[in-house]
């Protein structure tokens, strides 16, 4: 099914795959764990191979998209499958800001990310572009839904046949942003685990190239993209401290592997960023394993509104850990009520909706200033990954209600003057 | 409530409101009615009046949002409302193409538009920084839905007061993603085009800026940069022929404003541009009148899913006529049907999950291809304006189903079987 491919081109830096735990290296091909140690590998590059080398104005001058940074991704084409995504906003935010006593706070605003509105879009365009290198013609996924939606939408637009795997009890918006494209859905009665392990076992037996599986090594890079964009936003520069959601934990290492490797190549200047990461209290074991300071997960069942994050046995949750560690953050959850909170305090501040993921993110934030854990100067990026109008069941029955009027000025000023006198907050279904 | 701002930047072009039909100039206030003959007021510029000439060099050095163009926008301010609006992706499209028998079709891809997934942000963006510079603390809009999306959440990053109007029969998708930014939403039991006469007198009595009314002039420019973007993505070239929905008409003839603009600009070679625009049949008095070549618009009741283009009263039909007849275009209706399988069309060839609106462009992109009125070599360029998870009632029980399994090979492998015996376009659920 797979066929190798000679990486002699000299406008792609990938040169093998490496585990992360013994350093044993092997071919680029469609394979994912070390099979003396069983650690998870990971794409490795030599930049000095390249023809030319990477710099500011060579990257301004690519397209508007993740394939800007192509020299750091894990593929050889020149024509990767690219339909716009990435270079999503850097917002700087001033009412959230305020209202939680930042000075320098910036929103990385993935819920408008292209096709599919979310950062999978990231993983999925690299991933399936090396799959498409790698000879595969169908693709496949364990997804928490976001994922499946990516897979579907990209796979159609490349001509990939696509068979997509998630739990059955997912949110309809995720379910309908999959079946859209056409692919063969799989809704698995079991959560996301169960799904994962089963894919596993469809990986082995079908030759199909599973995006988070056995090409998890080329898809996980395609995160890189969200540290590389960030940085050069900001002007050619780190940040001080990032605040990003936990699922699998693949997410966190990644943005700080895409930064290391700007300071590496000369790209930005050196500097420490603090790494902490977010996650929901019901699917915590990211956060219970950072709190009871243990170097290993104890795996968890899922039991949490925020669906995308929620994988209890994450697969590189000690990596984010480390991270967290080492440049000097923390490791957080919040409840499913305060996640819902952190959507409509998103919303109603920066305008931008975003799923339970982001919502998660931001009660995170919210809790770490509010325990003197982030500096009111310092430069912070929090990420937002997914749109809202994927887990409309999320926040249905928490916002406001229209008033319901006749098309008559009398039934508007009636309306408008009881509106003028409810707590907003109290905001409750009003016939007038 | 609103206030006069004198015009002396050197970086604005913006010189009066001009009247559609008499040629009265008016100072550059919230007003958009012709005190003498009752027609439509227009921005217009002065482009020589500019400290530097717009050169491709200039817009290209710009930011990557529509504010990229704004020279050609209606505003004085240096420092817009910019939550990266725009520079959405054209998609040459391969498979869309292919199944047409098409060889030059682009996708304009507004369905991942920012902050809020369609067109409406363009104009919104506009709108909110020019009732920032009049001095409006409260805006509000009469809204088929993606209008108070956009409105409320770009006006709260703004830290503007909002009320939007909508009919109150709207999709769930919608009135979620306007009420979760926190505005005040009255649910007016009408039409659109009732809805439509209230906001004119609540604009009359309470000094609100209403984006599509007292601020329309301004509002309805930033259409333009649907124009000046696909120009610039075509790598500064005009298109041969562009399909594009139509609702009151103004995106049409902005879009077509916009081209004019560019050329007159010497920005690209002039060049006939054939203009065709889509209506859905249960709503579609602009294509009634081009197919009676009438020059008037006789208004009629909505009666289609396209509820986000179901306006019975256009206001600027006629304009839209008179460009596709003087362009040699052409202005056809599809039905709800074929509105549907438009939507899954595109979203299984190209991977874009676009709401009825963009269903009701590809049906009728469709319908002229079939009738041999788009040319198969012509650069043919199609506006999709909104996304998919804003309409999920449309598709809802037309498309596929997942197949239920249980976590176990066995199970996948029956579901597998399934689904290859089962003809793709008579999916049916199945549980296995
Ligand atoms: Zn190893
Ligand atoms: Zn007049």
């Amino acid at each position: 099914m797979t066929q190798t491919l000679t990486n002699q081109s000299r406008s792609s830096a990938l040169k093998a795959l490496k585990c992360k735990e013994c350093g044993a290296e092997y071919e680029l091909q469609a394979t994912h764990v070390c099979e003396f140690c069983f650690g998870p590998l990971e794409a490795s590059y030599d930049f000095s191979r390249l023809s030319q080398p990477i710099t500011r104005e060579s990257i301004e001058a690519g397209p508007n998209s993740i394939w800007r940074y192509r020299s750091f991704l894990p593929v050889e084409t020149d024509t990767p499958i690219d339909v716009g995504t990435g270079m999503t906003p850097l917002l700087k935010s001033h009412r959230l800001a305020r209202q939680l006593g930042l000075k320098n706070l910036y929103i990385k605003n993935d819920a408008v990310n292209m096709p599919t509105l979310s950062f999978k879009d990231r993983v999925v365009s690299v991933a399936l572009t090396r799959a498409q290198e790698l000879g595969f013609s169908t693709v496949s996924c364990a997804s928490t839904g976001n994922l499946a939606n990516s897979t579907a939408a990209i796979a159609t637009r490349a001509g990939l046949d696509c068979c997509v795997f998630i739990p059955a009890d997912l949110e309809a918006g995720k379910v309908m942003g999959t079946l859209i494209y056409g692919p063969t859905v799989m809704a698995v009665q079991g959560n996301y685990d169960q799904v994962n392990r089963l894919c596993s076992e469809v990986a082995n037996t079908h030759g199909w190239g599973f995006v988070n599986i056995n090409l998890r090594p080329y898809y996980s890079e395609g995160s890189k993209t969200l540290g590389y964009e960030v940085a050069e936003q900001l002007g050619w520069e780190l940040p001080d401290h990032i605040v990003a959601p936990l699922a699998s934990g693949s997410l966190f290492t990644k943005i700080y592997k895409g930064f290391r490797e700007f300071v590496d190549n000369g790209l930005v200047d050196d500097k420490a960023v603090r790494f902490s990461g977010a996650q929901a209290e019901g699917c915590s074991p990211i956060a219970q394993a950072y709190k009871e300071d243990r170097d290993f997960i104890n795996p968890v069942k899922p039991n949490t509104i925020a669906k995308s994050i929620a994988i209890g046995n994450p697969a590189d949750g000690v990596y984010a850990i480390d991270i967290a560690k080492k440049t000097n953050g923390t490791i957080e959850s919040v409840t499913d009520a305060e996640i819902v909170e952190g959507m409509k305090l998103l919303a109603e501040t920066e305008g931008i909706f975003t799923e339970t993921a982001g919502g998660t993110t931001i009660a995170v934030l919210k809790k770490l200033v509010e325990a003197g854990k982030i500096d009111p100067e310092e430069k912070t990026v929090v990420y937002i990954t997914g749109n809202g109008l994927k887990t409309q069941e999320a926040v249905q029955g928490c916002i406001g209600q229209p008033f319901e009027i006749e098309p008559k000025l009398g039934s508007f000023e009636r309306a408008l003057e009881r509106s003028r006198t409810l707590d907003r907050l109290d905001w409750q279904p009003v016939l007038v």
